[in-house]
């Protein structure tokens, strides 16, 4: 097995045909062909064993969340996903790796039309970056530094599964181990940390609409905080309002619950700020999508973002967001 | 230091201002526009200490050399570089480290406009993954699969130098220890494999011109074997021909630095095939920019790559070039 077998074999499974594509895997760079009066949107992401995911992770789904985590950024953006470049860094020239590594990948990719366009293939701890592609009608992209007082705020689907979902795969995790949870509840959970689905179709409907986007990566509040800083503005989340699964009603409540909601991170659905005149006509175009999405509060001028409870009391969480080299 | 405050570093050096980027360094991706009528072109590579590069590497110098690797892509394709995304994984938040990377990717990225639009900091083992952006006209890159039996094959600068300098590096390297070379051609050998300088100019120069381009990565002959076989032809390499710096004259001769010259890496020099039609003029033109350009040997017909001695005897090689997992 030398570089180019393996790059043979991600060739093979990930280098979908797209007309756009006038020469991919294989030459010193990619040839492609932006649409024209589009906006380019690009952005990349890298995942490290043991830091963006436990050792134990399944190889096809890392294959998976590495495209899924950059689709994600492409959604926060509207854009529609094009074309895709991966660095994957090996200990070793492992062909069964890369064979189950690649059909994660395109699975996902399949799903968007996404083609693997080009990369490097490398040895060294394992270590994955994805970069991802995408277009929106010029200077239509979401952007974080919109959001204006009085705009509601909004979020895709359920929050906190990811969370539980890494506490059902930590051994350490005493008191996850001594929940009654079914095995339909824990694979729920597992499966949304480790194949979480990027809201693509999501970010295209808002398109025109939201005022400002973000995907959930580090946290809710970490995340609203980043819209918060670049808008210049605040805002308060209702603790009662935050959308939860079947699967984690079933496990946790109080306090509980809200801390993995709030604060939980790599759930990637979309956390957007709109004014009200928008606010129907999305509810159900997401809706129909099929993940849905709540309004969980609204921006105020008071900078920061703060959590509410039921009696307009703030509610601090110990540890708001997960940071890299905190 | 957090991740936010090292991107703030990157960003205060590397974010150079350029009309065509929408949204830079800051949201979930960055946002672009593209030049109407031109073709993308998009490369990426990784680095990895103590694979890609001594650990003993400056700093500055590997911020230098990690664009450069990159920008040598879009000069084998020909295209006029514009947009850079890094990847960049630290063991630690290290605010000196980061600063005077930066300053290294910043020095190369200045002298051709490339603006730093993007990118993840993570913490793990140092690896470095840049990605570049470039542009030609519609239909105009240079690739692989063009060269023509009876086209000249050439390459820019001298070959062999970066090999030497990292026999210069390695104190296992007894041989070179003894070598009774000057501090200023040691220097200019070691200058030549840390801040190699990307043949973006002679690339573009290249441009409806060369049938087939690439730059030299792997070593000379593993990289026209490139060429070779994208093309479905053969090339016969004249070793005689080869260019050499004076520094590498001054230290090695004979089939030593032969040896350097046609299986050394890194020194990423542009090889391509030409019709001799045009090659008055494009020697003409990258004598201007510089680093000239020589004629080192011819397409046939018969597969494979051979290096050729005066009397028209085969050169075999220990070893032909660079292979990650070999």
């Amino acid at each position: 097995m030398t570089e180019f077998d393996l790059i043979d074999i991600i060739r093979a499974r990930c280098a979908a045909t797209r007309a756009d594509v006038r020469l991919g895997i294989g030459d010193d760079a990619a040839v492609l062909v932006p649409p024209p009066g589009h906006d380019l949107v690009v952005s990349t992401d890298t995942l490290i064993a043991g830091v963006h995911f436990p050792m134990t992770t399944g190889i096809r789904d890392l294959g998976w969340k590495s495209l899924a985590v950059n689709l994600s950024d492409l959604a926060a953006m509207g854009a529609t996903p094009a074309w895709a470049l991966l660095a994957l860094t090996l200990p070793a020239a492992d062909r069964s790796f890369v064979e189950e590594f690649s059909d994660g990948f395109a699975e996902l990719a399949a799903q968007y039309s996404v083609a693997l366009v080009g990369g490097d293939t490398t040895q060294g701890p394992l270590t994955v970056t994805v970069v991802v592609h995408g277009f929106v009608a010029a200077n239509s992209a979401l952007r974080r530094d919109g959001a204006r007082v009085g705009d509601g705020v909004y979020v895709t689907g359920a929050l906190g599964d990811a969370a539980a979902g890494l506490g059902c795969l930590d051994a350490n995790a005493v008191r996850m181990s001594e929940c009654s949870y079914t095995p339909e509840v824990r694979a729920h959970l597992i499966a949304r940390l480790m194949r979480p689905t990027p809201r693509v179709a999501a970010g295209m409907a808002l398109r025109g609409r939201a005022s400002a986007c973000i995907d959930v990566s580090d946290g809710l509040l970490a995340d609203l905080g980043h819209i918060a800083a670049c808008s210049g503005v605040g805002i308060e989340v209702d603790a009662a309002t935050l959308p939860a699964s079947s699967a984690l009603l079933a496990l946790f409540d109080g306090d509980e619950r809200i801390a993995l909601q709030a604060s939980g991170g790599d759930d990637y659905e979309l956390a957007f700020t709109m004014p009200s005149t928008h606010a129907e006509n999305m509810q159900g175009d997401i809706a129909r999508i099929g993940c849905g999405a709540t309004r969980i509060g609204r921006v105020v001028a008071e900078p920061g973002v703060r959590l509410i409870d039921a009696s307009g009391a703030q509610i601090v969480l110990r540890q708001p967001g997960w940071q890299h080299f905190a």
